[in-house]
């Protein structure tokens, strides 16, 4: 790679003290990151303990350490402590993102506290009130993407379609499709159907410039009838955690029934496979809060380097193709025609 | 069994021309239910078409036959039709418990029909608007009822105090569970959680008289944390057909994944105990709509005769246990302490 693309490289704030595993795979996912996609590093946290896991790689010194020092105790609640503990380095990650010293912050720590600094430090876009969480949802359905999955519950109508702008942003960006397929999950195909949230919100997408193609059901999600599929964050949370506990079940279930026969290996594999297939989010790493002016993404807490590798790749993505200011736009565009409700 | 015994034998009507597979699967189910089961069968539908395939069996004249001649024809939107053609084999069904000519009626017919007449001729419990849908979810957590799962979208607090009550008599009388865990479905454990409608219900629920343990989340459904687990219908009917979708998406797997792994018959056998696995209701039959002030069972409209005899003989347990009885004192409790929202 040459000067030039090296000037280019995105700078990405890594926050090494949160996650199960932290600092040790996060200090190597981000190393490997920094090897693999182009990216240029901060690491932030516990300096002297982000300097002792760096140790153990020659990364030629390219990986900055900025130091975070305020540790947030067990039996605080993350996302109050990280405001008053400002030296955190989650709000440290996001400041220097504020700051214009990195051009994105990645962290596995607490959601909610990385939502407190996103909205603290970054701010959200015209219209979002807490940053959007959604994604694709299951490896069985590589092509769709459910939003909200639980960070905005008991959501009003232009909520919905805002959720609908999002997520055909982020299948377009993310999944690489054009003109994304949008879904409004409700309890029956026909217009009409539905509590009044689902009523209100099918006219506004209807009227929107989204290829909404109506409503659609349960079973959808599995077979991925559409590339969006929104909902209110309380389902959407319902049904991540469900299909989470459903994997667990099902993974045991295929141990006892195949341990007669096929061999320990096949089994494994197998399990591994099923686990990928039915929690997508996991398995891919994590990616920007959606809605927030700037880019600030989770990864899942019990990330190892793989899934902070795959993090820091998405973000390294949205950085590269404008997810923000699409967004934004996106945004403007919906709400010019849509009357938002108090 | 003795002639008081059979003098005993409770009367169930059942609707011979509704469902996938009537008559023919209808009439095998009733003939095959009033053999093994105990219970003198009214099969009610169009007479010449019921008496030929009655005549297929040797009962000995012990099935009668009631003519119900109204057909609802293919377009005809049955909940709305069924009050029309007064004659239609729900609405007859429905009218023979009525007039104390059946103990129950059971149809595997048109959900919507059936309860429209079980509303028209029955009627419901105090504080209930429409039957409450529910039963055994998922085969893997056989001992946790879920109420509501489709038929009442966009609930009131105290709407799912009364799911609660019909959930624990239902988790008591038809999976045999003593004082019944109740767990609300929110997302998060900690009281104060959730939608306006969850954390309205979560002080409901606590001074109540029932076994409630709290909060339980997505996952919990799956694992079986508690007996009984309580939410709007509009999720409710999300989650029974998303786990209808991924049964399938899951069985394709399986096959793709085994079929040079192991024999046909081997694959055949795990992806029929997943199906049963993940869709309970359907392998256990049907049973009683909930709420309704009588008996009056549905059954999945894909009903062979196998299932036809599960919802006889769940029919039979509820009016063996007083199921209607208990639900009625139960709500009465419940709602004395409880001020019902306009």
């Amino acid at each position: 790679m040459g000067t030039a693309d090296k000037a280019m490289q995105p700078v990405i704030a890594v926050d090494a003290m949160g996650g199960d595993y932290a600092p040790e795979e996060i200090v190597k996912g981000a190393v490997q990151a920094s090897e693999e996609n182009g990216v240029k590093i901060i690491l932030v946290g516990i300096k002297a303990a982000v300097e002792n896991e760096l140790a153990k790689y020659d990364t030629g010194h390219t990986i900055e350490i900025v130091d975070a020092p305020d540790i947030i105790k067990d039996g605080e609640e993350p996302a109050f402590a990280v405001l008053r503990k400002k030296n955190n380095s989650i709000a440290v990650a996001t400041r220097l993102v504020k700051e214009g010293k990195a051009d994105a912050a990645v962290s596995a720590g607490s959601t909610g506290a990385c939502m407190v600094c996103a909205l603290q430090y970054l701010g959200t876009l015209p219209g979002i009130e807490r940053p959007i969480a959604g994604g694709a949802f299951l490896g069985f359905a590589p092509h769709t993407v459910v939003m909200d999955l639980g960070a905005n519950v008991g959501v009003k109508p232009y909520q919905l379609l805002n959720f609908a702008v999002a997520g055909s942003i982020y299948a377009h960006i993310f999944l690489g499709i054009d003109n994304p397929t949008i879904g409004l999950l409700n309890v029956g195909a026909e217009e009409g159907k539905g509590n009044e949230q689902a009523k209100k919100a099918f006219p506004l997408l209807k009227n929107s410039h989204l290829n909404f193609i109506g409503n659609v059901e349960g079973m959808d999600i599995a077979t991925g009838k559409a590339n969006v599929i929104i909902c209110d964050g309380f389902i959407g949370n319902v049904l991540v955690k469900y299909s989470e506990g459903l994997a667990y079940i099902l993974n045991h279930w295929i141990e006892k029934e195949m341990k007669d026969k096929v061999s320990e290996d096949v089994i494994q594999t197998l399990t591994q496979k099923l686990y990928r297939s039915m929690s997508s989010a996991v398995a891919m790493g994590g990616g920007p809060l959606i809605g927030v002016n700037g880019v600030a993404s989770i990864a899942h807490g019990s990330s190892r380097a793989a899934q902070i590798v795959g993090t820091i790749k998405n973000t390294k993505t949205a950085l590269e193709n404008g997810f923000v200011e699409k967004l934004k736009a996106g945004l403007e565009k919906a709400q010019a025609s849509t009357p938002v409700e108090e």
